[in-house]
């Protein structure tokens, strides 16, 4: 079977809108709000074939197949690799949700939404959302759906922090949880990455204080600036040395600060073409949630005990070059579940790609997804 | 013997200026130029007994010993805690020469410095400079205090880079060298580091091309995100994980982007507090230097070639949880070394505090300083 030929095809995203106010972690009730959202295969009778996909930082709900977008990151599904028919999450037995999370630049509501009480995009103003909120959004979207119980919640980073969310806070609505490239929270270090980021944007000249978008300029020198960071922290050293190593651009030996070595090359390029397109309000809501994610905190550290109300089994899975979140960080939730003598599997996965092999096609890492999904019952 | 109560005291800066033209690796002939520096003990009449210290980064002339000056980070020496009266690097012993490399920001010509060709500050058309330049421009200095050979050259980070590099352009004038947390080139994720530092001073509105001095502002925003992140990387993982792990400032919980976290605040304190002082272009080019410092590159990636011409012997240091400058890049200088049959001793030292290792006080690593120096001829 040649995977990559088994494309979903052409898919359209749907949109849902909630008119019941939704409680914000933050204390304000977000009272009439959309979520963007792409569903593939079908739902059976019983309900029971649906798996949410949650996505990370910059992800959204356009997850598998591909969009007649004019905008070439649109294109293609982010995780077309794994999901369609015939693919390792396969859309011929499941019915697969790909949703835009509330905050999010894609179509859900998020900071340039109007806010209702203004008439004027809500700019910084817009809450800062968590991945409970998140959470709970996505359990408003699977009652939309007819879903009462997911047979899988999947996500990688921070998609794999919210299906690890899922399982505390609806306990009853996620038969199985795979939590993959994630960690049970935030390292100071990661924090630290996370500070640098923000502060690249709050402090561009251009972002106005959240309200760029009635000014008619975009903070694109922070948002490349902090998306350069990002990819520095999603590769691994080795991977970085390989790719990259000190090799020169053809022209190099300027004595300069223009670019002359590959990577600096790479990295204007990734932070470019992402200052183009995402929304700085958007990319800090989604570090502020990752920050804040801490399921244990609320049990005086103890995740055991956080994780101690799920019924779901776990799928965790890590890569060994991953230094955003490490197996180790991985191995906290495993054998937090472990002493609870809760049902987790935990595949640690050897991979070039630092944090991003979780995006990457790989054989090993498919086959584990592929055969933990075809042993679930629907 | 209490270290600490033993400072060389007041000491006041000399300034060396030089007319005979410097040519430097990327063309330019620096045609009039001065060199700020300190020196700490006496000469001896064999002039024998004289150790230069090379400075990293942010780094200069005052190495020991405390200024008048009322700017506090001036004040204290930055190695204070390795040199003086019966310190590791006693100066009862030896004559310590600290020097401000040219292109810095302490005094030495750099690009605040006014261009005699145009009677306005350099900015940036101050020519970019290497390792091996300053090595040269370190070689004035020592012809004009009398010096033929230094007892030692020594550095840490930058500094061990310009330690190693004398033992190569000058292998007559230097009789050990101290390469200290220090690596034989940069890594593609090293230069990225830099990269995203350099990006963010360069796209700073008020760094006007590197002509901002006759602007009357300062690319402040751009060091502050350069030393935010620079800090990152010289502290490690667990350190920080130690000192702040997720921690959060009183009156958190405000669900914003405001400082919560505690190592948020640290990193702001440090990113303004070097905004204040440090000059943006010097941050270029000191980081540049370290991006082209490559003495392998002539020899087809061969360091043991490199090496070859080297006099000298050499004590190698590295930390255990140096993530910038790894133990395994110092190995690859100690192999280098030890292939070629050169007098080479590598010491790890085990340490929580990073990269920045090599500017505290540990008994370990300060014992093997001072028995490494107590054993060589003057």
């Amino acid at each position: 079977m040649n995977e990559d030929s088994n494309s979903i095809g052409l898919v359209h995203s749907k949109r849902a809108h909630f008119d019941a106010p939704l409680p914000l972690a933050c204390g304000v009730d977000l009272t009439t709000w959309d979520l963007v959202f792409e569903t593939y295969g079908a739902l059976n009778a019983a309900c029971d074939n649906a798996i949410l996909i949650c996505h990370a930082l910059s992800g959204h709900h356009h997850v598998a197949g591909f969009t007649d977008s004019d905008r070439p990151e649109e294109t293609l599904g982010w995780w077309d690799n794994m999901i369609g028919p015939g693919k390792p999450i396969d859309t011929n037995r499941f019915f697969v949700v790909g949703v835009n999370n509330l905050g999010g630049c894609h179509g859900s509501t998020g900071p340039a939404s109007i806010n209702p009480a203004t008439s004027r995009p809500w700019g910084a103003d817009f809450p800062v959302v968590t991945v409970e909120d998140w959470v709970a959004a996505q359990a408003r979207l699977a009652d939309y759906l007819g879903i009462h119980a997911w047979a899988a919640v999947v996500g990688g980073s921070l998609g794999g922090m919210q299906a690890l969310q899922w399982t505390i806070q609806f306990p009853k609505r996620v038969r199985h949880s795979l939590v993959i490239a994630a960690a049970p929270n935030l390292t100071a270090e990661n924090i630290a990455f996370n500070d640098v980021a923000r502060q690249a944007i709050l402090t561009d000249p251009d972002f106005h204080g959240g309200h760029f978008y009635e000014k008619g300029v975009r903070p694109e020198r922070g948002l490349r600036l902090a998306r350069m960071l990002g990819h520095i922290t999603y590769l691994s050293d080795d991977q970085m040395a390989e790719r990259f190593g000190r090799r020169k651009r053809p022209g190099a030996g300027s004595y300069g600060f223009d670019v002359e070595f590959e990577i600096e090359s790479y990295l204007h390029y990734q932070g470019d073409k992402f200052a183009g397109f995402f929304d700085a309000n958007t990319y800090l809501l989604m570090t502020r949630a990752l920050d804040y994610f801490d399921p244990a905190l609320t049990e005086n550290g103890h995740l055991a005990v956080a994780l101690k109300r799920a019924e779901a089994n776990f799928l965790v899975v890590s890569f060994t070059t991953d230094w955003r979140f490490s197996s180790a960080r991985a191995r906290e939730i495993v054998n937090a579940l472990v002493h609870n003598g809760q049902n987790v599997s935990h595949v640690e996965i050897t991979s070039r790609h630092g944090h991003d092999s979780f995006l990457m096609q790989d054989a090993h890492y498919h086959a584990i997804v592929r055969a933990y999904l075809g042993n679930i019952s629907s």
